[in-house]
């Protein structure tokens, strides 16, 4: 896979395409008479200073190794999906999982979601605090709501906050980890600059001080982690895993545990469709905003005119592209052929304004074509 | 106003519209030279007995008379639309504030939200204890959001869960209510009749009997209440509020607080454009359900012609409509201009089965246009 940059001013036509109409990173997978999957993921869209770049790239490539260890296992995208989102929140550079941003009481409180293409189903958690990976409660959230109704036939939950949600996931076997274990260094020293920030703010009287599009709060705000993901099968799944807002009041949810906002996948439900996943950053709250900060990783992919005729052989075509009108965001993207995952930090062009102007960028890649 | 019944079998082409084209409940208000706005309510979608009929139109035409009095005040469509919920919760007879389904625990968790069409803001919250109207905290989140930022530029939230929640509208002098105070005879009733159940059918091991679209279990469901308004400016908006399923695991949140599925404003961007409000009842993780139960209402609405040369005087062209897959519905309406709201127990047609088959009615309504 080659990488070209290509980041577009939002008041041009934006497009992955170039001037001939392909894609930019056109790239055709060794072909190994078997299409096993691919993944994109990406670790925040924010701003990454050149130091923290390296991170960003490095926990990207993991969590994208992770997901295609589970599609050459013959795991579905569900499960690789899943495997990416623990990886992501496992670092602690990403604001998800360990290292998520304190909210204004100094507690760590998290949204995360998935969705599965192939049935719709869908699982989420909000202000859950107290557990190491708040998407594997979704994941397990969704997969309970698949096994069908409870006694007495009540409706399994698929969305729950708070300490219910904790006290869910601790009940169905989730171990619990104390917010200390969460909290790094970073974090904690993150809380405490804004707190101190925040008192000066409230003494001079500046209570309604407009955050301008500063690079300190772009890197707290925004970077929620996600992933999106196509198997052997051509299903989709997408995850999405934020801490949420630095200082925010406790209870908040964000876009992350939101239906139909923090991620989206849906199957192809005929051969001629696309099958489509979508992992957000960013809120979805945002008009009337000037200053809209988000970003967005997307797959769709369809099945190739010769696998219509095989059962055995399956070829996808893997269309996928990420957007932001933040500073940078950071991504990385396997198939399950690669030898290893490519990341890349995504920035708006010079002289760009973060808000204003949008980074859009995308590539193609056929999965296990035969050659005959 | 004259309202007719007209359901409609869902594989039939639904629609309000009769065969001429008009709509069914063709209402001219008497003219007063001024448009002051229509209130659209429901207090459930589920089953309700001849019995309970009553009670429920009765406060379905409470609703309408305290948005009515908002709008006659002068008051906007958020504030008509807040005061038909707060009727609608504070009724011990729908599913929503007190009277609420308790929970596994026996508590009581409230979901409501609130959205304006104006400004596209919205406020809402989930697994609410401890105060009396849960549309009364998504309504002053809204406005919150509406003031701008915080100290130090932190945005505020706008989705508040759990205690969280709870503690955020004490601070903003919205008082706290003990659970007992919400807590009636019938819904209690219900959580011993359930729990009992719920044990016997764990005894038996009928851990995944399938509930059955029977009347007791829908009508404890899907008694979510909302209200959808327009003022005389042409603004909508609209809002929600649920006690969610009887003995859901603490923690849960329903379609009530999920943004984009409880509710919908939105005003017209163009004087050509309709304005549009809806109120949701009903799960929207029903992928996969072979008994899907909901009910919706609509409203739609123009700014006339006559109107587009004059700023003084508004003539706003009403369409509104309910339906339902449950058994029923309580409906009522009311425009300012009307001495009293009409309300109105919408049925399936004689045989139609709830969760497969539709019923919809709607009508027209012309707002305070001037006969010169």
């Amino acid at each position: 896979m080659e990488n070209l940059e290509n980041s577009t001013d939002c008041k041009e036509t934006a497009s992955p395409l170039n001037n001939s109409g392909s894609l930019l990173n056109n790239t055709d997978s060794r072909p190994d008479g078997r299409a096993m999957g691919f993944v994109l993921v990406h670790a925040g869209a924010g701003y990454h200073s050149e130091s923290k770049a390296k991170e960003y790239k490095h926990v990207c490539k993991r969590a994208c190794q992770k997901a295609v260890d589970r599609l050459r296992a013959g795991g579905m995208a569900l499960e690789a999906v899943t495997a990416a989102l623990i990886e992501l929140e496992d670092s602690p550079f990403t604001n998800a999982g360990t290292g998520s941003n304190l909210n204004l009481s100094g507690e760590i409180e998290c949204d995360a979601s998935i969705m599965d293409g192939k049935s719709l189903n869908y699982g989420a958690v909000g202000a859950l605090s107290g557990i190491k990976n708040p998407v594997l409660v979704a994941r397990r959230l969704l997969s309970e709501t698949q096994k069908g109704k409870l006694s007495a036939g009540r409706i399994p939950p698929c969305f729950l906050v708070g300490k219910g949600a904790e006290q869910w996931a601790i009940s169905h076997g989730i171990p619990a980890c104390p917010t200390e274990k969460m909290t790094t260094k970073f974090s904690l020293s993150g809380y405490k600059r804004n707190k101190r920030k925040m008192e000066l703010a409230e003494q001079v009287e500046m209570k309604r001080k407009r955050q301008s599009c500063e690079h300190e709060n772009n890197s707290a705000c925004l970077d929620t982690v996600g992933a999106v993901v196509v198997d052997r099968e051509g299903n989709v799944a997408a995850a999405v895993s934020s801490g949420g807002l630095a200082m925010k009041h406790p209870g908040r949810v964000g876009q992350a545990a939101h239906y139909g906002c923090g991620c989206w996948a849906e199957n192809a439900r005929d051969i001629s469709l696309y099958s489509t996943a979508v992992s957000t950053s960013g809120s979805p709250f945002l008009a009337g905003e000037d200053c809209v900060l988000g970003g967005v990783i997307v797959l769709r992919c369809c099945t190739c005119g010769e696998a219509q005729r095989s059962e055995d052989i399956q070829a996808v075509l893997v269309e996928f592209l990420w957007s932001h009108t933040t500073e940078s965001m950071c991504v990385g993207y396997m198939s399950a052929q690669d030898s290893k995952a490519r990341t890349h930090i995504s920035r708006l062009p010079p002289g760009a304004v973060a808000g204003q102007s949008l980074a859009i960028e995308g590539g193609v890649c056929r999965l296990g074509t035969v050659s005959d």
